[in-house]
């Protein structure tokens, strides 16, 4: 059998009962390790749930997938996923491969960021579609998501906004020398995008919507939510315009973005309330004005 | 402090072990019971938890919420909720209570509906708005949920359908004869919507917005996903068409229903196509040549 564990979005203590369960008595335990991080590292987990893990990167999982289903037929695999399975990411692909090889899989979910953002007092119902913001590059800068958020507040629905995670990626050094055909392949160190990093691209999108003539969807001022560490125990979350979003101290990763889909249940107003950027931060606007 | 923990989906086990651990040192415990159902009962909880659960049904949660959180600004109190504390329901009034009497909260994360229905394959962040069916009497058979659906699929966006429950809701002889003020009250037994109910509903609606001459969103043929007890180890999916949701038999509680938004990503189709409509339920049409 072939498990799918989530782990929820904290720390080792998030996975659930069962799931703890299944990991202590597998053959082999996977930790999928390129979409999201936990608050503590493989050394925490493996001492929590006293196995050792198996790091699958992006390669091992997308093009060395027999080696996790290896045996998976005749004795029991977990594959352990931050947040849900089915979440932020899917892992179809794994599941679709298994059961062409007639290995049968079973999936204990979890906490999702999908889910989870609710904490803010945002009604999740009142999601549209949910957008990935990636690092900008001097060469490549997309913009297409902003149609999406465009489309979403339009409709007066609010939009999740995953940021971009680079975790081994190869150096741009390391692909144009072509070390790779030597074996020696040269990583990034892991860059995770912050909200400030988020809500600066999205102001460049709006000015050169300006420039080019057009009404941006969002503004300076659009109400946002700033969210970090969602379910960890030093969780942060800052209700407040995009402006303020770009300063907004918020501590290390993950950090997520909602913007806000236009009016607001009045439930929704007062829960934003309760998370106002801290004064120094604030810029001239208070969350509480926003919020009301 | 109090304690707003999930309880995932299926059973006891699936609760963490983060939540476990605080349900077992809290001086109360609440198990909220009117807005979804694990597959177990109140007592197998109670077993595995090895704590008395005080059942806390819509009354107790909206107008004696006092009663909850007594003595947590100076004890310890967990309110359970099944899934997410933020998820399908929000629990932000109690929150907002507990802040205006000073007493701090924390949330305990789990699976919910609203990202464990990923399960069937269908891409998550393609999800439009997500609308609540409700069961339709003599005199009451609202429509206006029909319009997101159709907002949804204008976008390309899948629509998740939540299906009602009706937990201890008063009879209606009951509420006619007055007997409240008598402190005597009579209950309706438990009802829990099915994919079947909710199809012929839904089918019931295109028929009247065909009889006025409109054109449906969503037609006989429009493809859907049922779902049951998602994340029970007896959970069943089954995609085909809305017509063959109406008869198609997927046991127990809890139902929910997903409307898809249009064209499909080939991960999507090839997913869905794990679970096709069982031969003698499907009619003319395969879930396969469907999904394709």
């Amino acid at each position: 059998m072939l498990y799918l564990i989530g782990l929820g979005l904290g720390d080792a203590k998030d996975i659930t009962v069962k799931g703890l369960e299944v990991v202590r008595r597998c053959s082999r335990v996977y930790l999928e390790a390129y979409t999201s991080v936990l608050t503590v590292g493989k050394e925490a987990l493996e001492e929590f749930y006293g196995r050792n893990l198996i790091l699958a990167d992006r390669e091992e999982v997308e093009q060395k997938a027999d080696h996790i289903l290896k045996d998976a037929d005749v004795s029991d695999v977990a594959f352990l996923v931050v947040g849900d399975p089915f979440g932020a990411t899917t892992h179809s692909d794994l599941i679709l491969r298994a059961t062409k090889l007639g290995i049968p899989y079973h999936v204990i979910h979890n906490a999702s960021i999908m889910s989870a953002v609710g904490c803010c007092g945002l009604q999740l119902y009142k999601f549209g579609e949910t957008v990935s913001i990636v690092f900008w590059t001097d060469t490549w800068r997309p913009e297409s998501f902003f149609d999406r958020v465009k489309k979403n507040r339009q409709n007066g629905m609010h939009t999740l906004c995953l940021l971009d995670i680079k975790v081994k990626e190869q150096s741009l050094e390391n692909l144009i020398n072509g070390s790779e055909g030597r074996g020696r392949k040269i990583y990034e160190p892991p860059r995770y995008m912050t909200v400030n990093q988020a809500a600066q691209q999205l102001l460049e999108v709006v000015q050169n919507q300006r420039a080019r003539g057009e009404e941006p969807a969002v503004s300076e001022d659009t109400l946002c939510v700033g969210l970090a560490r969602v379910g960890a125990e030093d969780q942060k979350v800052a209700a407040g315009t995009l402006q303020q979003m770009c300063s907004v101290d918020l501590g290390g990763p993950l950090h997520s973005l909602i913007i806000t889909g236009g009016s607001l249940h009045p439930l929704e107003t007062e829960m934003l309330s309760l998370f106002p950027v801290p004064e120094r931060q604030s810029g001239s606007q208070s969350a509480e004005r926003l919020c009301t």
